[in-house]
């Protein structure tokens, strides 16, 4: 079916202006929902926080999109030693989509950390993008036990060898340093299946300054995006590549939009799924006739829910 | 791991208690958001009413959730005949969470209805249940053309057969009506695989009515679930049963949710996805060699995105 937008009096620009609109009063909708739900979410917390096993209960229940991502070693790790989790929106009122993931640990035989968090700042680039940005979160394994196999430690030198993409120097032609070629290398070398989960922590995306972030605001807030310069967007685009090639984790924005939009709301329905879960593997089949029919709903539903088809193995491998 | 509630000063009454509070506050939240969008999108309808198959472009992109349900034949159609969508929140600001789907069709040879308006009411039963209920909602079909070979006739035919299973008359077995039978023959010699995306225009989910929604919303304030009566439960379960055994579209809440959610707001970004798959297939690569680039950074991230696997078959099967 052709494309037919040349042919009306519509534009890009237009469909863009609308999209605007909207994205405003989405930022408005998420100040208020975070003003509203911050003192429910501690006090939430505080409860939370006398129930063992809570966030470990919760993981084990996570969706696919943040199952998928989680190996077996992970789950051992996590399951035994994961004590506390939270979301906050440490740039609300003001910008509220950003976002930072808080893990809390006890001693564990893996790394020292007692704590893990990773910032996601809501960032616009010049081009019009505009999503969640990170910088990569070192961790300190114990001798033998680094799940990511010395990647993350690459990631924080490689990150801090090249200033940002978008610097002020970003008409300058960047040098590709010693340490991000290192990096390539092993990313090349290792393929990246079966990656730990904790490669996340290393998740950068683009590399936005906050000074080119303020710009985009301004100049999307006045209607347009940035019109290329000669020879820019070919400059712009050999910086995107050369990041997208240094990234470990390709899937960071999506991965901590999970846990922010699905996890941590989810969180008291997760667990009582594990808890529903666990008294039906306990539970004694007095009456098999009406454990059948369950059975047989079960399956009606099985077919179109790929929730369903993920759980199942998520629970034989971590319980 | 042991679930370990009853280890805990906390109480699955405390839980809950917690989780109505967030209830609370995402219903004002939506109640806000429609009354902020709801200007927005009439002025946006307006504009996207002037491009040519700007719906069954978005819906060429449509994500899994919904795609999965749009069969072959039911692409055709949509295609070739859907000239407008729209969702509203008809009981809001009361109630902001039920949603109505609305579709415009041109004059086609499948059926004689210009448009097909789904209602979806956000209902509360008394055991705590919460979600979208709907009615059945029928199609004049052409002689020869029902893609759904006569069910959702059977459907609405069964549902006006029976009160509903929440009427005050509960208390009484209920009959199954010689409609009933005869659907639920139907669905089992029929087998559901392949079923018409039409098929959702069936789904009822269960059968809350307005006064039970009433009680169970005013007894839910009171902070408790209806405690049980003798008896009360195990005929509410055969109800339910029932019900669900002569349900055509079992998903029928989370397409509809889809719809409302991802596909409705998210329509100029669908739009101009599919426009630059449009210009992609259409371009001349003279530059050969930054198109292997691209393609190997496509790769890369495919490997973990659902997505990106689903919208080449439908491309390919609808375009």
């Amino acid at each position: 079916m052709a494309a037919a937008l040349e042919e009306t009096p519509v534009s890009y620009e237009d469909l863009a202006a609308i999209e605007r609109d909207f994205d405003n009063v989405e930022t408005e909708i998420i100040r208020k929902q975070t003003e509203l739900t911050t003192p429910l979410y501690a006090s939430r917390q505080k409860t939370l926080s006398t129930i063992p096993n809570f966030w470990p209960l919760v993981l084990e229940q996570a969706p696919p999109d943040i199952d998928q991502y989680i190996q077996p070693s992970d789950s051992a790790l996590l399951l035994s030693s994961l004590t506390s989790f939270s979301v906050s929106r440490f740039e609300a009122p003001t910008e509220p989509r950003s976002i930072s993931l808080r893990f809390e640990f006890s001693d564990n035989e893996y790394f020292e950390d007692a704590v893990l968090e990773k910032r996601f700042w809501y960032r616009r680039a010049g081009d019009g993008w505009q999503g969640l940005v990170s910088e990569p979160v070192g961790i300190k394994w114990r001798e033998g036990r680094d799940l990511c196999g010395g990647l993350l430690g690459l990631v924080e030198r490689a990150y801090a060898s090249c200033p940002s993409a978008s610097a002020a120097n970003k008409k300058e032609e960047r040098k590709v340093t010693a340490e991000q070629k290192e990096l390539a290398k092993t990313i090349e070398n290792t393929g990246m299946g079966g990656l730990s989960f904790f490669a996340f922590f290393g998740f950068i995306g683009r590399r936005i300054s906050a000074e080119e972030n303020a710009v985009a605001v301004q100049e999307a807030g006045k209607g347009g995006v940035r019109a290329a310069e000669d020879g820019d967007e070919g400059e712009d685009m050999d910086d995107l590549e050369l990041d997208m090639s240094l990234e470990i984790f390709p899937d960071g924005e999506e991965l901590a939009l999970a846990f922010a939009d699905d996890l941590w709301p989810g969180a008291i329905k997760y667990f009582t799924q594990a808890q529903e879960q666990d008294a039906l593997s306990d539970a004694d089949f007095e009456d098999s006739d009406a454990e059948i029919e369950i059975d047989d709903l079960d399956q009606q539903e099985d077919g179109a829910d790929d929730d369903a088809d993920a759980r199942p193995t998520k629970k034989q491998r971590s319980s």
